[in-house]
């Protein structure tokens, strides 16, 4: 879908609820909406607004440091500076365009920030609505660009697990591997990995949000590494769990019965089935095992513009799940003062069944 | 200051302004106030915030993925945890506690999540304070613990610096050297880079903005390098400016001159002198030079545990400086389609001058 198309969706949904205009402020839904892709240092340091009137094209609204990028991003859309910030420039714009009613994404707009803007508004007559996830339900349902687009990632984050999967030698720090890895994915053309990599070995694989230490990955201890990066504005997200040398008896025992939960997982998922129905297959599977109590969180969550977005795979979603939705299935065991064991793939969810996204089979069919 | 001296000041002042608790929910505000290091992936999902009661002990509120973290760095706090969320536990803990007025960060608050507390404490006639800046306002002085927190932060950064700066070769590219940096600042112990380090050549040191990209050092153009890394929770920022090989006069003399702004501009700087009369000293010798216009940004901005804070010596800012606020000092000439030249220093306010916290002179008079 052409980003006018998604333009003219939203605003027709501002003419069916009578708004005049919508103010966003999300970083992904900018991006979704308009192509500009600067990321947000802060939610205090914006780099800029999109205003999406019901009946008026829509304009993107920064300031002087990130004009250049602006106007090559954007397209045809007008690009208008705020050199004495945004609500000066809304003050004027506003009446300007007729506009006497604005929503605004609440989710994403400071609560000192609406304050302002409401009391802006007041002076000018304006309605303000605070609107939530209006954009982030179009975003749910992928098409076959953005679907592309996240394969590509997909299959980039592959490439660069497989390179320094070829050079981990026991003696290495997790650190010195999770720096390994972030290098490549920039070398390799990625903006930027799409969350902190996670290297953990021995023990510290039980800890579900370990941090990479100077700790040193030993040949008969499991090493999980979980890793994502973003190409083209679309996130990855996979993990991976092996020995480096030798693995115990027990490894491979807690292994396998990942695996299966994940390929039991997968045959699934598919339009139709409630989310919570998912996560029950991988998690009867594990409890059966008699490790229920270790595998704590959810089964997966849905990846796009965001590394962790909706849908969440989890027993609490009773919703149904769509074609064009795309999920990771990450199930895990984590046992204290032992170790974990997480496999974590993408799949696009279609109308009868799935689509795997990775290639990538290192250490899953042990 | 210790952590229980500062939370004795915010209780104070809770009781002259008749309010029983606050609710820190600003990161460095929550780490400044309880020693939890943990960030916020995201303004959407916190690691847990700090209730602070003005007439009981404070308590750290998280969830079980930050338990350990949190109860090994608060010390004697607290630590409770919501399994059901943060509104939930809300609703026993402040009827408990008496709390009939909580103030909350309105600069850290979501609107939507002000909207959630606002009815959560309207069902328990609570009266809710927006509150803006108080720990801010704390943080502006920093004690000489924080002071040497922040030396070593900067003497870090410049060791990291002097490492890479004797590896830098003409053919090398940006993403290279700064992919260099930061490893360098992760293995050397810091806790993270304070911001995405810039490496900037040729005509793109004129964009105040660079993000690193496949573009080759060369030996007669200007390289910029801004790094800054966080240890022990503080930061540090950094600019140097040099050319790998062969400087032109040209280059040389606007060099000097970026020099000499920032040399008058230090000797300036002293308690009781405003913000924009600092500013002004440095615009001053730019200005005079015939740079005025291409010098497009503030003198600089305070460090600590946020790498951006206050104050701003901006000409904007009529604020008067005070002993034990950390600054930079960073003048800078931009010309589109040659080049730029920005030096930057910390320097801690004294009472009767500054103390420069950096040590490193590469390139600084040439």
């Amino acid at each position: 879908m052409s980003i006018s198309k998604r333009i003219e969706k939203i605003q027709a949904q501002l003419r069916r609820k009578k708004i005049n205009a919508i103010l966003i402020t999300q970083p992904h839904n900018r991006r979704y909406l308009s192509g500009y892709s600067a990321a947000d240092h802060d939610i205090g340091e914006s780099s800029g607004v999109l205003l999406i009137p019901a009946r008026k094209p829509p304009l993107l609204l920064t300031d002087f440091r990130f004009q250049i990028q602006a106007e090559h991003e954007v397209g045809d859309m007008d690009v208008i500076l705020y050199p004495k910030g945004l609500l000066t420039l809304l003050k004027k714009l506003l009446p300007d365009l007729g506009i006497t009613s604005l929503a605004f994404e609440s989710h994403y707009t400071l609560h000192s920030a609406a304050e302002k803007l409401q009391s802006m508004a007041d002076k000018l007559s304006i309605t303000l609505i605070p609107m939530d996830g209006m954009v982030e339900k179009m975003r749910l349902i992928k098409d076959e660009d953005e679907i592309e687009k996240i394969r590509r990632s997909v299959l980039l984050n592959e490439k660069v697990f497989q390179k320094i999967y070829k050079t981990i030698k026991p003696g290495q720090t997790e650190i010195d591997i999770a720096l390994a890895i972030e290098s490549t994915m920039r070398r390799k053309g990625a903006e930027a990995p799409s969350f902190e990599t996670i290297t953990a070995t021995g023990k510290r694989s039980a800890l579900p949000h370990a941090v990479p230490g100077a700790v040193k990955v030993k040949k008969n201890k499991p090493l999980m590494i979980d890793m994502g990066l973003i190409l083209d504005g679309y996130c990855s997200d996979m993990t991976r769990t092996f020995v480096p040398v030798q693995a115990s008896k027990k490894y491979l025992k807690i292994h396998r019965l990942v695996r299966k939960a994940q390929l039991a997982a997968t045959r699934e998922i598919r339009a139709g089935i409630s989310a919570a129905a998912v996560d029950k297959v991988a998690r009867t599977i594990i409890s059966d095992a008699g490790y229920g109590k270790h595998f704590g969180h959810a089964l997966g969550h849905g990846v796009g513009l965001a590394v962790h977005e909706d849908p969440r795979l989890s027993s609490q979603n009773r919703k149904h799940l769509k074609a064009g939705m795309i999920v990771t299935i990450e199930p895990g065991i984590y046992l204290p003062d032992w170790g974990g064991v997480r496999l974590e793939n993408m799949a696009v969810v279609r109308e009868d069944g799935c689509e795997v996204l990775n290639k990538d089979t290192t250490w899953l069919d042990i």
